[in-house]
Formats: structure tokens, C-alpha cells, sequence
């Protein structure tokens, strides 16, 4: 799978993972209207209209993208009807071609990390059948609990010709009250002492210039993303924290190796809630579709000239 | 809903919660065949035959315990049909007057947290009207993200009466690689400066005599578990690695405050699969609900008998 990103990535010139976080705010008012009419004031009434929310703009983005990254967190705030338009958007988003980066951020230890691979990559045996459950491509992984909350996920990405991505450096204010603090023995922060285990364990799952097995680092903390770079060459890197967040073209080119790959750099609401920005508000909200796909290629050129002028 | 707990644990004797990690292997086969049957070896099957199993177990050992424990990861592998099992799970339990920790250990930044933390413990907004989704009473997080990650969910247990357990020091082997990493600036390991992270939370949010936020500290580290007892005062500590794992009830009184709480003690396969051991292999598996209603008074016991020789 880290083959065909990369593959789309050059195919499309654009390293772009598109987040579908759909947030109610976001969906323009005519789809809720809809949705409401059929289910009511529902959970099933929001499930329906944040999966035509996503339906349509995927129909207008698919071809500029190599890939897409649904938050699972707005999806399961919906409870099973949110979970059911999770599941429609990730079967939707494979059949029309993209690679599907499941943003679940999981983590655990033993049995239950893997119960959790193989939710969101592998499959699950059910008395003589195996079955699929989420099916995504990849998915984020949360490192906290150690290598034994991640050996289960680099197991299921060996045998399903899947990958990961490990939550290293997070693009929020936050992350640095325990990423950045300096580990005594090591004489470097956790960012860089998990990078490394990131780096051990990409060696373990390689494609065929890349590893299925990356890491996320935020735009918003360029320095370390050219030290962890460095640290992890095998690796792709999923950069959030671009545009809302407040990261820019110019921030992003450490990311990237010298040949314009490496990394995939994610926007969410900056595509998907265009529409309701000053620069594309003449769309409407009615084409909501056309002025993502506006931001999109907007984004494209940003990242480009940012990689062409360094 | 940690008065509660705690007034449940006062009337049960039993500082014990009872994790539902229904693995198939554990599963009798009779609840299989006849789940199989009806739906098939579909995920959906699968979906029915832990829910029956559930029931089943709940039936058998509700009021002797004050509160169950869900393990997520355990349902979202069996996808869809295997989170409708989940939220029956979590909705019957509570129907028998548990106290539900949903253990989900979600983590995220801002409003993605803010979506798990109503996916979990609080409201969604759709349209005019407020949707309730999971519903536990208190969920695990994961603080890897640092405060933007957790505060949303200070902000819901405000919100609702509900609670969290922050992963501190969990019960791995391998936990160590981050958590135990002395910080330079510090001093101190990792799972001490999370530790005094939750101490703050826990002044934020307080019930009658504990605080809302506790945290979770695996059993299978007994001096680690009393320097931390000591570091949040104010919370309950959630202790998972109990029996199969390898924590005995020897290991567990430093956990306890000098009244016998503070703390509860999680055992999962120990208890929903005792039918298996040989030591409850007398009740054969049509009577596995007998078999955990005689692993929880063992348990008790145990655990009485060690904070009583203290």
C-alpha cells in the first residue's frame, strides 16, 4: 500500500491527504435540511448527512488526490449510524481509487492492539470465515504504551501489505509538555527517542523504497521535522497542522527529501469547509464541492513552489 | 458517578471491575453454534455471540461488583455488528445498576478530543435536539497529546458527572520504553510527571471525597504504584494486569489508601473465562456464568485478605 501512495503522490504532483473530518458546521445547510427530513433530528439523521456531505466532495477531489484521511473521532461521536457513514466513506473512497488513512490513533497493549489491527487493517476470523471489519489502508498508531502496543499493528501490516503511522511530534500547542521533554539517558527528546523506534521498525516492513511504517509529524514544528527527517529516511511522514492549524507551504519543505517525496501533507477543514472562507465564498455553499476542489489545487501550487524555491 | 463508584465499592465489599474483553476463544461453543445459526459466520454472528455472552456473564455476577469494563478493541474488530454488541453491552450493564468504564483509551488535540469525549461520556448537538452516543460513565485516555488532549474531556466530565482514567503506567512489559524514561529537567520518569499532570486535573474536577479524573497504573508494577498513590491523593487508580497477567493481590494493598479505596482492581479473562481454567473447570462450559460468579468472590477474598494482613 505505501507503494501505490507513493505512486499516486507522483502521479497526481500532489503530496495531499485530505482530512474528511466532518464536523456538523461544516456541512452546508441544504444537506442537513435533507438528511433531517428523512431521519429527523437523529443520529441516524447526522450519519446520513455527513456521508453525502463526504460523497460529494470526494465526487469533486478524487482526481486530484492520492489519498484521504477520515477522523474516526466525528464519525464515533454520532455513535453506530456516525460509524456506519465512517464505514460508507472508507468502502467509497477505496472504490473510487484513493488510499484510505484511517485516523483512529489507536494504541493498546498485546491481544487488543492486534484486536484493533485488525479492525482497521486486517481481518478477523469469525468461527471458519475470515471477515473484514473497517478495511482501511493505514491507520495512526499511539506509541505511548510501547512497542508492544505496536508489534500487533507491524504484524497485520506484513501479512496485508498495509501501513501505519506513528503519532512522533503532534502538530498541537500541547504535544511538547511530554514529546519534547529531554530523556535523561538518552540526552534527546521523546519525539527523537520514538522517531528512532519508528525508524527500527520500518527497517522491519519495507515497500520498495519506502517503509509501511511512518510516522506523523505537525507543520507547526518545522525544526524538528528536519531533525526527524533525518532520523527516520525509510518513512513516510503524514504532516497535519497545515493551513487552520497555522502551518505553510515554506514550513513544510524539512518534511520532504530531496526528491520531492517523503511526505504527505494533510488539510481538513482548509479543503473540506472551503466554501465558508472569505477566498471562496463566491462558490456558494451550494458548490461547496467546487471550491474544495479549488483549495485543493491552491494547496498543490503552495506546497509545489514551496519545494521548487528551497 | 465516582460517589457512586465509590459507594458501590463501600456496599459490594469488592473494589473490583469485571473488564468484558470477549475474545472468541473465550466464547463457549454453545453460544457460538447457536449465534453461527442464526446469522451466520458473519460479523454479524460474531456480534450476537458476544452480546449473548455478555448478558449471560452480567446476569451471573451484577451485584457483586461494582462496575464493568468494556474493552472497545474487543468489538470494533468485529466492525459495525461488533460496536452495536458494545453499546448493548454498555447500556444493559448500566440497566443493572454498573458503573460502565468504557476502556477506549482515546486521545486526540482540541475538537477532535472534544468528539471522543462526547462519543463517549457526553451529547452530541444534532440540528435543535442533543443525542446521547456510547454513554459509559468514565472512559480511559491515553495523554500522549498532552492537556489539549485530555482537557476536552475535564470540560464533559464537568459537563455530566462522568470521569475519566488517564493512562499513567500501564501494565505491559514493554511500557517501560516510554514511560519509565527519567526526564532530564524533572528528574523524574515519565509516568511521574503524567502522574503529577493528573493530580492537577484531578483538583479541577472533584467529587464528595475522590476526584472525577483518576488513572490507570498496572498492577504488574507495585513500587511504581506506590510512589504514584502518593502523587495523586485524589485519585482512583484503575489497576489492570490482576491474575493472567501475572499481579497478585499481595502486589495491589499499596494502591489502596489506608481506608481500603482508593483504588479498583480489573480482571478480565480471569474472571470471564474462569470456566477454562482448571481450577473452575468443574462447572463445565454451559455453566461459564457460575464459574465467574465463583472467580469474583476468589478475587474479593484475595484482595480483602491481602489489604487486611497489611
Amino acid at each position: 500500500m505505501i507503494n501505490k501512495l507513493v505512486e499516486k503522490i507522483k502521479k497526481t504532483g500532489a503530496p495531499i491527504v485530505v482530512g474528511l473530518d466532518p464536523m456538523m458546521k461544516f456541512v452546508p445547510e441544504h444537506i442537513q435540511k435533507r438528511a433531517f427530513a428523512d431521519y429527523g433530528e437523529t443520529l441516524e439523521g447526522a450519519g446520513e448527512a455527513i456521508w453525502q456531505y463526504n460523497k460529494a466532495l470526494v465526487d469533486h477531489i478524487y482526481d486530484l488526490i492520492p489519498a484521504v484521511k477520515p477522523q474516526i473521532a466525528m464519525y464515533e461521536q454520532f455513535g453506530i449510524p456516525g460509524l456506519i457513514a465512517f464505514k460508507k466513506t472508507v468502502d467509497y473512497c477505496r472504490e473510487k481509487g484513493l488510499v484510505v488513512i484511517g485516523d483512529v490513533k489507536r494504541g493498546d497493549i498485546g491481544s487488543t492492539s492486534e484486536a484493533y489491527a485488525v479492525a482497521h487493517l486486517g481481518k478477523v476470523q469469525v468461527g471458519s470465515q475470515l471477515c473484514s471489519s473497517f478495511d482501511e489502508d493505514f491507520a495512526t498508531v499511539n506509541p505511548y504504551l510501547g512497542s508492544d502496543g505496536v508489534k500487533p499493528f507491524l504484524k497485520v501490516c506484513k501479512e496485508e501489505g498495509k501501513g501505519i503511522f506513528v503519532l512522533v511530534k503532534t502538530s498541537n500547542p500541547s504535544s511538547g509538555e511530554l514529546q519534547d521533554r529531554v530523556i535523561e539517558d538518552a540526552g534527546r527528546p521523546l519525539y527523537e527517542v520514538v522517531g528512532e523506534q519508528v525508524a527500527g521498525w520500518a527497517e522491519e516492513v519495507m515497500g520498495d523504497t519506502y517503509s509501511y511504517i511512518g510516522a506523523v509529524v505537525g507543520a507547526t514544528y518545522p525544526e524538528m521535522g528536519k531533525a526527524l527527517r533525518k532520523i527516520m529516511p525509510k518513512s513516510y511522514i503524514l504532516v497535519p497542522g497545515y493551513g487552520a492549524q497555522g502551518g505553510k507551504g515554506k514550513d513544510l519543505v524539512h518534511f520532504f527529501q530531496e526528491d520531492g517525496l517523503g511526505a504527505i501533507v494533510n488539510s481538513s477543514r482548509g479543503i473540506i469547509a472551503a466554501y465558508q472562507q472569505e477566498k471562496y465564498a463566491s462558490f456558494g455553499a451550494e458548490h461547496f464541492g467546487e471550491a474544495a476542489r479549488a483549495a485543493v489545487e491552491d494547496m498543490r501550487e503552495d506546497i509545489a513552489g514551496a519545494l521548487n524555491r528551497r
